[in-house]
């Protein structure tokens, strides 16, 4: 029992033309219209699947394969299909593909289970919206209430619980819809590596052990906007000095101070009133810290923090940092593992046991149910970026990893 | 003879209120409709004035009173009506305002003068619109023509050529409306310091012996966007990490090794995409440097352009560094000094031989005429923000000031 790597081939290009920014990567953000075209073509899928459908009250779908016992708990598989802005086409949709590809082997093959088997699509997994990620799965555990999504808001500032509102979903109803302890037996989910690990080793698998945890801080440094002619240096309080020295010490901690398995990032900043001619009045900028031991976090942020508090004193400037996302490292389940290895044995498909840098749905699962994850491996460890690339092949080995780890669970 | 305090008063809060951005300091972009409006009242004064006025290819305006003697050159007196983004009421302002107060009680007092008296309203001094500082004046004296104004771009791609055409003016007749070696007797501009040395010293007029001349860059920096949790700190190519370090080394550069009258400024930074998740592809930011030595701003840029060279190496990343706008520093003319600190002699107006860190119109002028200027103070050296404040009895002392150097030029 093996997945169709042409099916799989045509999903992933239709997927990549639901896109907002045409030439530019994909670009699918929750409850945009490409968004909107990609969970019709899944409802499509589900229907001639025949699969019961339940969409909660922010737009995660559930898509269910009856077991032969009604009452056996779900074994569940599936990923999400947001995007980051000019992201690529693999991250997400293939572990969407692999979910539809497992049903509808086993439902071509008349393979009945035990267990149901279910699709899920998780919303707004990669925060482009809000700067909040994997809002949907933390919806869909409770984590998230009405409460919640009306204080994460986007650019313009409209919240998500507005945005679902306006989408035709009823953030109210979200308690509803909770994932109860005891309905799901397992989660497994597939997705790109997005690093270099596989690509380098040349292995086409990967078993994910552990998730790193993550600490996202906004950085705001108000210092005194003046006219840049005009004012003697010794007369400023320049919050993009400021800013500049801290930023260009944060690879310095991590490399030289923290863990080898500790990252930090400034992926974006913001300037007022951004222009030539003036010294800055106001400077923000975002910190990102993951490591899959807590300690290389806790020790990466308190290291910036002195860091931060030093430059503020020498640059005469304010600052102010804000905890804005949280996710505790996370070991996935050995049965689940142990699973996934006799699979990939019995089929002679190559694996490396591995951590994972990037946070995703499944890990949210993880207080409810036992969880597992398959990596296929991204090409030069490019992910979040137009030129994101799987080999297809490595994607059908994936597949077909996760085909038989599902069917094992269900039986 | 002196000047009117009341009506300094009145017309600056008036042209204040001629404002894109209510509530958040003075934006007044030239083309704006804030912009009109201000136009719109300067047409109605130079009427009531009795002033001929002619409007030029890109909207800067000359408006003449008649002399006694036709064939004599101009003393021409007046400055700029835009602002930056979320500027004060002052910059400009001060110095058409003063122009207009130096006709009013000439002709008020039914003094006829030799020569004509002309006050001229330039476009487009800050930059605001295609960060391309004085590119009024530098139509005006014919070093911008319709090639170089189609070149001038702003943020919507749209050039200072279509932007002053779609607001009636013919920028294909710049050349017409050059003026001619000869023409003009003397300029004088008077323009708050935008800085906080008469504020400092408590003294309440300045005479500008010598203006900075400024160097402007853009620096673009392209590295490798990845995902910022699955990719390792030995494999990122990070332009962020790389301009960073090259930005908190600009303050040192200055104060430490230029000289004590450089600046040195990055006031624009722009990051691509600009999401914390993601390792940055690309990150712009701009270089401007002042001072009245030309060594001085030639020393900091190449020890920037060192500092660049050794970052971009270090971090892996590749660099584009682009001059974008340039002045030479500038002396202004003794004749003209000594006729203000003359009149200043004589009215017992208390003032200091300065230098000016900011470029202004008048500066553009050194080349086909006398130029001088007066500056008043600003309060706690603050410009281009909403806090920016002048005393209204230090502007009428620099008012009395033109008023008595215009006369004299103009007998």
């Amino acid at each position: 029992m093996e997945t169709n790597l042409d099916r799989i081939i045509k999903e992933i290009e239709l997927f990549s033309v639901f896109n907002s920014t045409p030439g530019k990567g994909v670009t699918r953000f929750s409850y945009s219209d490409a968004d909107k075209e990609a969970r019709k073509y899944l409802v499509q899928q589900f229907e001639s699947l025949d699969l019961d459908l339940s969409i909660d009250a922010v737009g995660n779908m559930r898509a269910k394969r009856k077991g032969t016992d009604e009452n056996a708990p779900i074994v569940m598989t599936g990923s999400h299909i947001d995007t980051v802005l000019y992201g690529g086409k693999f991250d997400g949709v293939v572990g969407v593909v692999g979910a539809l590809e497992v049903v509808r082997v086993l439902n071509e093959n008349n393979i009945p289970t035990k267990h149901p088997v279910e699709v899920v699509i998780f919303v707004e997994e990669e925060g482009s919206n809000f700067m909040s990620t994997m809002a949907g799965s933390k919806t869909m555990i409770g984590q998230y209430g009405p409460e919640e999504l009306k204080n994460i808001v986007n650019d313009k500032d409209v919240s998500m619980y507005e945005l679902a509102e306006s989408s035709g979903f009823s953030p109210d109803t979200a308690s509803d819809f909770v994932i109860n302890p005891g309905e799901i037996k397992a989660m497994i989910e597939l997705h790109i590596e997005q690093a270099a690990v596989l690509d380098a080793e040349k292995i086409p698998t990967g078993i994910v052990n552990a998730i790193a945890g993550i600490k996202t801080y906004t950085i705001e440094i108000e210092g005194v906007s003046n006219h840049a002619g005009a004012t003697p240096m010794h007369l400023r309080n320049n919050p993009m000095s400021a800013a500049a020295e801290i930023i260009s010490q944060v690879d310095g901690i991590v490399i030289q101070k923290a863990n080898t398995t500790t990252v930090g990032t400034v992926g974006k900043i913001i300037c007022e009133p951004n222009v030539a001619n003036i010294i800055p009045g106001k400077v923000m900028f975002t910190l990102d810290v993951r490591d899959v031991d807590p300690q290389g976090i806790k020790f990466t942020v308190a290291e910036f923090e002195e860091l931060l508090d030093s430059a503020v004193r020498k640059h005469g400037v304010k600052k102010r940092m804000t905890l804005v996302a949280e996710a505790a490292p996370i070991k996935l389940a050995d049965e689940i593992i142990q699973i996934i290895e006799e699979e990939a044995r019995l089929r002679g498909i190559d694996y490396k046991l591995m951590n994972s840098g990037a946070v995703h749905d499944s890990s949210m699962l993880v207080d409810i149910t036992s969880v597992g994850m398959i990596f296929v491996p991204s090409v030069n460890g490019r992910s979040h970026v137009q030129y994101e690339k799987t080999e297809f092949e490595d994607i059908k080995q994936g597949c077909d990893l996760l085909l038989g780890a599902v069917y094992k669970l269900a039986s």
